[in-house]
């Protein structure tokens, strides 16, 4: 891309940075977290101990954003699907975390389970688009005592790609460094190249960190294991209702845990990644899928780069409940929108009704989106008007190019060949049976999972990871 | 908008319009037309009589190229509802020409009729995204001998809106400027607000202008009757397989049709109006729901800017037969690359199945779609942010922004509130019939045409009409 979309003139993007650090001096944070507030406090910034308020002064927060890398990498247990942004960008991947999932045997929604996972996990091995896999779901059936390392198993069981998912709480942190390292062989191997990233939500807008998110960004950070914050205020109700206001709040709420972040380890590579998003004034429900939401991430992306940092969003978020044309274009939109802005993370898909409801249909299809978006990026083919020159002035006025060996060369990479876009006009498609987008991706959906799924883990590394932890749920493999 | 969205580098731009000019001076168009030829070889271009091969040195397309005006006006028969963009822009209607329709009272596509045209004005009338009424289909029943009035009169029947529809033929064009006079009150008074404008395609892919739309071009910017041109080339079949050949070649193709339009009157109003698209090689289908359409858009929208004319583009349309989920994110995704490339007019809506089917609850689906796209090139607000500061401060950490006066000022403005978007939670919908975005539209499309309709045209003024024009289809109106 040669020139990302801008909606904000250079003028308003020192004005947002200005009215952050504003924000960050004369506001500042509540910051719940103990550690937290005595890292603050040692750097510079000043913290009522009574109330937990914390501001930071404008010279502490310039000096310690700028310590922020400006690449972060996602390591896959196969080295080669490691993806390092912006340079690889952008990635593709789906939402994670929620409660309920649509079976793709019933079509019906019912509460998530690690079976959705490792079916998920299939999926995103299967489908090149898809750079990362995402866990997708929180599972009903999670072993108490094993619970985060239940859903990060049956992702690596499944697919070679970087895993990402929820950061593990204090307690299941131990347990899922155990599983990297038996899986890479010694914890060290683990550390070396870590295939699982944490997300985590430590800001409660308006300007708030938490205790256990942000303890465990500290963590992280110090150990050197990568996670990446997102941040997401809501116009109207966690955010003024203005998109000018929340892009400020949402600058300044990711500028403090950058900060923060950076005084734990200088050099923590993170990502400017957020979702902010309106609620719907007339009933207060969270509208994502609002137009709004792509609006403000094209903001977001353009702070980021005045940041100098990787940077991303979770956009294609839809309100429907079904696969159907408001899922199509609410996805479809916000997600153009933070592909053209130019980010290098693009978190598009796979969910419907708001954030509560993965569907493996929709994975697929937004899967095409996916590479819809990248062909967006990529934008036009550099310098082709000299060779296009010589083709049009060959074939000349009323020829056609249908038989030229630039078009021969080039016909499968010229553009995208969409699969479940159906092409075929009227009649050829209603004799093919008249489906619809959902109908198709169905098929692909129980063709890859009626499919052998090669397990990725060896035999014995496997065996040694269900003999220290018992009743881990793997989902079927070839390899079993 | 700040700064639109641009995939082209400033020297591309400029290597764009120098390959355009290479084209039009080294290779040149076909024209057919023995009125162009004269009028181009009058006017410094190279005529060869014998192959009718017509090249244009370069000066003279750059004298030609910035006579074009800055700005293109749409009349209505309500003159509140006339629209001068860019100022106005962005502007959004439908496309037009369908053979085909579906029926609202059976969903099933069957020959596209008058009885369409009637209804697609009443609900253009009643949407206010809409900013224009474009004639949607060419109607099987329209009479020989009176076919393009036949088109016109039920959408000036039923909408007060600037109407846009094919270019008529010699014949029938006395015709039409005859029901135009008869509705203003004389010939004068029409040629004075000319509210229908013609959309015309003069140009056959690749470089080469036809004899009966090119005549009509001439005729009409001789008569100063309201016209613009479509230039369509698609990648591979009549362009080269390359999206910035296809750039170059579209680019070269409205250079000729802007210089010749200029020839035949300085000053005519005109629009940079493409819809470029590539074939999907697989099958040759035109496949103009690509994303390609979207991406060769966003260039052509950076030429009109460098040419400083009035922009827009047929985005938005869908490979799709129904609406489904790519019938959403085909239609969602080249209408917001158009809109955020900054163009002034977005046709982007009511039609599936390529550009072969009509159908009225697209275009109340697409409506939406519309809404969003003006939310969308309106951006972030301009300068809120000293504004949000003082909210942001007030509230403070852990605050809620939903009882703010601020909040409550702007509860319908701040955000789009949609209609056909449903962003009830999983349970509620479920409870309210589990419908999808085609079954919301389609229950607005019933009860707009359930609705009365007043008619748009004086009674008397009706009764001349019929009189002049026996047997014109009317669709019912309230005034009848």
């Amino acid at each position: 891309m040669n020139s990302p979309a801008r909606l904000l003139a250079p003028d308003q993007v020192e004005r947002v940075h200005q009215a952050s650090l504003e924000i960050l001096a004369a506001v500042g944070l509540r910051v719940r977290s103990h550690t937290a507030r005595t890292l603050l406090a040692r750097h510079g910034c000043r913290v009522d101990a009574a109330t937990c308020l914390v501001t930071f002064p404008q010279p502490v927060v310039e000096r310690w954003r700028q310590a922020c890398p400006a690449t972060f990498t996602f390591h896959g247990l196969d080295p080669q699907t490691d993806r390092t942004i912006p340079d690889d960008g952008p990635l593709v991947s789906i939402s994670g975390g929620a409660p309920t999932a649509v079976d793709p045997a019933t079509g019906q929604a019912r509460p998530a389970c690690l079976q959705d996972i490792a079916q998920a996990a299939r999926l995103m091995e299967e489908l090149p688009g898809y750079d990362l896999c995402t866990v997708p779901v929180i599972a009903h059936d999670a072993p108490a005592g094993q619970f985060q390392i239940a859903h990060y198993y049956p992702a690596l069981r499944h697919c070679r790609k970087p895993v990402r998912g929820t950061q593990p709480d204090t307690a299941d942190a131990e347990q899922v460094l155990h599983l990297g390292a038996l899986i890479a062989g010694s914890e060290a191997a683990y550390r070396a190249r870590p295939f699982l990233t944490y997300v985590c939500c430590p800001v409660i807008s308006p300007l708030t960190l938490d205790v256990d998110s942000t303890d465990m960004l500290i963590r992280c950070a110090r150990e050197e294991l990568p996670l990446f914050a997102c941040v997401a205020p809501n116009a109207g109700v966690t955010a003024p209702l203005s998109l000018m206001g929340t892009l400020v709040q949402c600058n300044a709420e990711f500028l403090a845990v950058a900060v923060l972040t950076q005084m734990a380890r200088p050099g923590t590579p993170l990502i400017y990644y957020a979702l902010p998003s309106v609620a719907d004034m007339r009933s207060l429900v969270y509208a994502p899928g609002a137009i709004e939401t792509g609006i403000l991430l094209m903001g977001c992306i353009q702070m980021a780069r005045m940041y100098n940092v990787p940077c991303g969003g979770l956009a294609g978020l839809t309100n429907a409940k079904v696969n159907d044309a408001q899922s199509g274009f609410e996805t479809g939109m916000s997600a153009l929108a933070l592909a053209l802005s130019g980010a290098n993370l693009l978190v598009i898909g796979g969910f419907l009704d708001a954030i509560m409801t993965y569907d493996p249909v929709k994975l697929v299809i937004d899967h095409e989106i996916g590479l819809m978006l990248k062909r967006a990026q990529q934008g036009l083919d550099g310098d082709g008007e000299a060779e296009a020159l010589g083709e049009i002035a060959d074939v000349g006025p009323g020829g056609t190019f249908v038989d030229r060996p630039h078009t021969l060369a080039r016909l499968r990479t010229a553009a995208l060949l969409p699969e479940i876009a159906d092409r075929a006009p009227r009649h050829q498609w209603a004799a093919a049976g008249a489906t619809t987008a959902h109908d198709r991706a169905l098929q692909r959906v129980k063709e890859i999972l009626e499919r052998d799924s090669p397990m990725t883990l060896a035999p014995e590394v496997d065996a040694r990871i269900r003999a220290a932890f018992g009743g881990l749920f793997a989902g079927p493999a070839s390899g079993d």
